[in-house]
């Protein structure tokens, strides 16, 4: 998962990507990045860390010009080393820099393509620099010096017939304008909005509508599935349906988990949605468990307060916040000789004992996925003293691996893969183990919107909604995740993100 | 206000020092320092910023020894540069590093005292350096290659009787031991405990319990007022009463805002005490305002969340989480030419229009200080479409000054200094206002632990437990505050902790 | 000025190429850069600064693989800001990367023409990137999935056909191999040499000779002027003369100052051609001044050593080493409220006052540019209490600045420029000025290799082979070099090598 | 070796201490730091490294004030980390710093004492920390606020009693001002000075006359052996002989290699000194060898370069610079499953065919150590192609350690450590041998202050002047250099000067 944004605005753009990328950061912690454009000339600044260790004023300073772009990264599937922060760049066609939220289905076969038949050298494991290739060799075959907007949104086409998989992207033509779009199937979103300004509009592009609210601007629309838009430099707004068969199936799972709660996706206000998941979670335990002796429902926190007061409230039981979250987590240090400790979740949370003590407790979580922290969580509760200790999540058991860019384990790793709801709450150690379903779920979000058709739902069901997983793909992807794993063990301390970086700017 | 660590272990303790730093580190996350000892070499490593950012594997490597001590601090009255990290460092006698938690109100005269009659130079304006003077030169006065325990007990004593305010320090005594003491009216918190381990028993000293929670230590008690324990070498625990008249008279800010909800203070459970402050608050409200139009419960994130709980439960209406809060902060650059502008509110807090729209919502804080953040946030939930807000405090007005370590603004500043309840209502833009009343407060607190007599109440009632704290003293620290302020202005860019460091170290 | 290297080897070659720069830093001390090619994978490290601070051990792990190209960077005219270390790279075609040593004198056409046929985008100033988009240019023409090593010589012969000025450049071709050619005119020097190792022959090229001895490479022949030399990826080495009527017109002032003695450089050793050079010096005084009164011959060190030993020799007088250099020289730093101060020749050299004391001296230096360093090195002479002071230069009066790539100040900066001998000994205060005539001096190198018709004398005469400087272009070069130069001072807190460099790799 | 400075201005000192130290950078290039004071506060700022690498505009910045000492550090005997960086500091009694050149040869038995009797911890290895603490004891002893010049000479004069072996040192004591002292064998240099300015006159303290020459401060003498020179706050001038029966006995190899040679040391200027020396290697090889056969004389750089003009120029032989050294020279990396490999000669020097093809030629060095180095420029003579290659040594031979603070390896590791001259000239490969002897040497120096009855000659003779070296010292010292060898290795990666700095300063 990875947080973008892009500006064309009346006045320097740099502290305005900033404050936007802070306000993503939760999309996204690894590394961060910012392309501006002055002048004809673009000026880069990126590196891992978070948005206020990458940028100093020195940098900032650098970045001039009313038009750029930014990204924040979490490490996506496939990628084997963090180094290969956003955005990226080629310097032909035009100079083009790009950054991407997403996951490409297909790079392997594109690198092939890129490499035999484009002749573009790929010096990265990032299928954003993939992607960045394929929109540049597509816009350099319209063969042009200006290129108008329906040059770009054909190239733009072609890239969506070229590209399968998640992605939403945001790009900086030079000399052009700023492009962003999102993929036929809408997976990853995006949105768009402008601000009135005494110098006149400005317009925005972001991974969340949060981004645009913190900046004051105001929300035009969702950027549809197989859409694009295109800003040039003059500050004209052009925008197209490039695909023609698309159908917006966005990932269910930014509303689960991802997203923050004060965005509105698709249409869909994520608060309200994880409200009903609360709901509906509440229902089903009034449905199947009418006589249950829940003292007190107590959060996880962050994610899952939301649905959990709305649960307790439902159930008319009192929610109480028992888990007091350590917001400052340092690192574990592998000392000479030796061996890595495994960082307790007790140095993330501490329990409120006067809140568990001879209670019948109801935890809840927005979701469950290796069910090692639910285990400990579990763990802690009875600790504290509590009599009973249920578990709820307000997700469906997570049983498939996602492959459209959320960094989620191998299927061998997912506590519910091939395991009943049932065996889940023995393994993890709970008294009664409570899933949300996924007509519950999809419901509590289509209420938002019900123009929404169809949800990508894969990690819940296995059923990929581009059409080209197969198991093969998935046996690559778990070996992939496993090797990465050990060689970024191994390679931790050699790493240098400033020097890889530099290849990268293709 | 700042967080103490300690710990007497029987293997390396650089990690485990290092962790309760990151659980102590909302105490202050201006510096971090750890100090270890090992074979009669001390090892420092200190720098501004948070834990996670000042410890590298390097400094981890180096910072060898059973024994050490660690520090996070948050600026407080009267230090100017912001690069005088703790621990600090005398070499005579026996090499001596403190670090230390509060403010001296006498520090000028001892100041003096240690220069004209101790010949000992400061250089620095941190009042741990005349702290750690004062307990060197004591201990020196018992003119002893090997000092027992009683010997230190007594220089602790003389320390109390010399030095005025709240302390509570931490102290590495080379070839001797690690010491830890609370001023005569424990003002500032510490507390003990003890694990057990295959090679014998580790004691722990901190400034909140949490941080025992965290490694698995046993809390044994609070340090007393006036108290000492002191851990010898051979890991022997010995403490004493070393002031006779002492009172406990704590800080009772430390349960209303500064410590974590999960922490015991002298005996009384932070979080339960914030309960029973919503518990006193709506107590006050269903007396003062029976007939009240309240919609909404919504805490402004995060502190007053435990007593909002609490306040919407005996009022039986609901509490809803309106406002979601950023927790990425990135900073205001300035540019050539430009002007500094002010971080709005709006980008570390945001409203969820559902919970405002057409209710009349309770806005709840722990405690309202400058007020401008408060105004920000009643302007915001207007927007959200609110049809009244009003706005509760669960602390009283806070009119004056703190000296006891808490970095708080001048009186000046204070939007309840010289106002009444309602005018501060006004101020701010609030349909109503309403503040918990001392009594309430106090008796939230005691409630846990009736022993204590007196609190510091000074913020709110101007009355300073130490007795030598006149308006002169007042007016300097004023003055202090603006004149640091302005300085700190002037040299952002031109600090250098790694070189003022050096010499803090005495 | 620049240094250049490039290794195709038979094992890993970081070391060896870090080693050649170390050998080459002479020719640029301000930035220093390495890649090295890895199975398809392109490693870059580059960053302002000498070659001992740029690579760190955590640089050097990453520079795998046993090919690889080099540079140390000297800014040369047109470069606006310090920040454009090389080698630069292309993704398209096949990736590529170039470092040189020269300077293009069309390449604002060249610019031109890159934008606007090729769409090329530039994002520096360098001329270097302009090299480099035009190479990728003509070889992306072949149309080409694997090129043969006529296919790029090919190319190579249309970059000479477009590309007017002096340039020694080395390339790395993705998946093809290691090319190296230097203009038609030979202005800058670069040479090829071979080393057998247990594994096969490994080739390399560099700059300057003695990179080749210092790593045990035997010297196969200088690169002729409009020659390439190009390595294929299995070790075989292709040469091909690519340009049909080039002259060999190399640059004198290699021999005059730029390189080190010990190398050869078309053949000529640069240590004899400067023993040469004291000869004719010597010849002309005696000729010119046959009752010379000179007490001693004493060099300014270190380039005039070579040619006063043997001036001294010739004069029958002895020389001696009467002024000591200061090897470490630092900055002066501008504080607050504080004027620049000027660093005094001072701080640089001593005079050796036993040597100067009632004595006649001849003070010899390899070449006069400005004057303001000679003038106080006079100066100092007198002080030491030199009786008579007189001043030669191994060297003809240098009164035009140079467009081939040393980085020399304006005409008008010249203090030779526009002023006969005699008056620029007034100047500097001589009591009598000798410069050697410029027929001794292109006698003096080419006695080393008659066949050598014609040198580049530009800075002597002011006329430029190239046949493409008119007196636009050099006010055009005066002007930015003032500009460039003013800028320097403005932004000279602010730039950041590792931000700029992101955005230089195309 | 090191070299110290120290200067009581009328206006800010920083950048004059910076550039003294860059003028003394040749006596020590491992690590640098300044010291200045201003309104009763010491700032400082060292670290490992140049001092144009330790010190950037941000540091410059801080060290404000008129008074101030610096500090250049090249690794002593006994010090076993090489993050001990001067100035050092305690702040009991006044806030002391303290910077030296030298070692302590009782430091062991003072360390006892320190912590036995005066209980002051050491925190290093570093002998500059014991007599940073004599001195600070010693004029704590005194018992006075404020310290008349005769108090300060008096504890001096104890420091003397009480500290054996070479030392030359600056301190500041605060409040009172600036110090130098030399010990009473004068073994180590140390030279003061004045400047008039508008605002009255300066003084300076410096290891070398070079440092007052570059500053324009005016040699106002050599400091005597046992001799101290106080500068006070008010500006003032105080000296006096503290040691009564003191005899000057400098360290010859100050002359031999250590010192500039355009520096005045006890009188004698050092580029005399070796141009005697080289006069006394001729009479010796005329007298000796008087049909010798040499053709041409070659020096190897730098520092014989003196001895060897005059040496040719006596024996009627041409001199050729047959040597070319690279002044920039990289580090060997140790990569991944590598070994080290061994840095040749060949990356350091370069020889000129020219001058040795055919030639019967005399390499001079200024001194043979290991002799390793000398072996390998024997081997590159030959390849040059000489006939007969003879070596000679403008000192005799070094057979024994260094105790006074010069950097040797134990003597088991001196090539002519218990070898005849003609073995010696067999080990390094040598067609003739010859070395200075003795009498050449002390006469050579002598001649140039015949007042100076004794040197410091025990690496040539095993001598040693302080009386208190007996072999226990010496095995001691053979094991502690085997020792911090070892460590050095194990433990490059991991040391971090910034940190184990701090403690330092006591």
């Amino acid at each position: 998962m990875c947080g973008i944004v892009g500006i064309v605005g009346k006045s320097p753009v740099n502290q305005s990507i900033y404050d936007a990328l802070t306000v993503l950061q939760h999309r996204g912690q690894d590394a961060a990045g910012i392309v501006t454009t002055d002048n004809g000339r673009l000026y880069l600044r990126k590196d891992n860390g978070l948005v206020r260790d990458v940028f100093h004023t020195r940098h900032m300073r650098r970045l001039t010009g009313n038009t750029g772009i930014g990204h924040v990264r979490y490490p996506t599937a496939g990628s084997s080393t963090s180094a290969e922060a956003q955005p990226l760049y080629v310097n032909s066609p035009y100079g083009i820099t790009l950054a991407h939220n997403g996951n490409l289905t297909n790079s392997d076969q594109l690198k092939e393509e890129l490499f035999s038949t484009d002749r573009r050298h790929l010096n990265t494991n990032s299928d954003s620099e993939v992607l960045l290739n394929v929109l540049a060799h597509e816009l350099q075959l319209k063969d042009k010096n200006q290129l108008s907007p329906d040059d770009i949104f054909d190239a733009v086409g072609n890239v969506f017939k070229r590209c399968k998989g998640a992605y939403a992207a945001v790009a900086l033509i030079n000399g052009h304008g700023l492009l962003c779009f999102r993929d036929p199937h809408g997976i990853r979103p995006a949105v768009y909005g402008k601000r009135e300004t005494e110098n006149g509009i400005e317009y925005m592009v972001a991974s969340e509508s949060v981004a645009l609210d913190a900046l004051g601007y105001e929300l035009i629309d969702d950027i549809g599935a197989g859409h694009a838009v295109f800003i040039s430099d003059d500050g004209t707004l052009h925008e197209k349906q490039c695909f023609e068969n698309s159908e917006l199936t966005p990932c269910i799972f930014e509303h689960v988990y991802l997203a923050r709660p004060d965005s509105m996706i698709d249409n869909v206000s994520v608060y309200k949605a994880r409200l009903r998941m609360g709901e509906k979670l509440a229902e089903k335990i009034l449905r199947e468990w009418p006589d249950h002796d829940i003292d007190v429902v107590i959060p996880i926190p962050d994610t899952s307060l939301t649905s959990a007061v709305q649960l307790a409230h439902e159930l008319n039981v009192k929610m109480r916040h028992g888990f007091i979250k350590n917001r400052y987590i340092g690192r574990t240090f592998i000392m000479p000789g030796q061996q890595m400790r495994k960082k307790s979740v007790r140095q993330k949370l501490n329990a409120i004992e006067l809140e568990f003590r001879d209670k019948n407790v109801l935890l809840v979580d927005d979701s469950i996925v290796r069910g090692t922290t639910s285990e400990q969580i579990i763990e802690m509760a009875r600790e504290a003293g509590a009599k009973k200790v249920y578990f709820a999540s307000a997700a469906p058991p997570v049983r498939y691996p996602n492959v459209y860019g959320i960094d989620m384990p191998a299927a061998s790793e997912l506590v519910a893969h091939g395991r009943t709801e049932e065996e889940v709450g023995q393994v993890i150690g709970a008294d009664k183990m409570i899933y949300l379903d996924i007509e519950g779920m999809v419901e509590a979000v289509r209420e938002g919107n019900p123009s929404i058709k169809h949800f990508d739902l894969s990690v819940f069901t296995g059923e990929y909604i581009t059409g080209d997983i197969d198991s093969n793909y998935l046996d690559r992807l778990q070996q992939l995740r496993n090797d990465s794993a050990k060689k970024s063990k191994d390679t931790e301390e050699v790493e240098d993100a400033a020097m890889v970086m530099d290849l990268h700017n293709q």
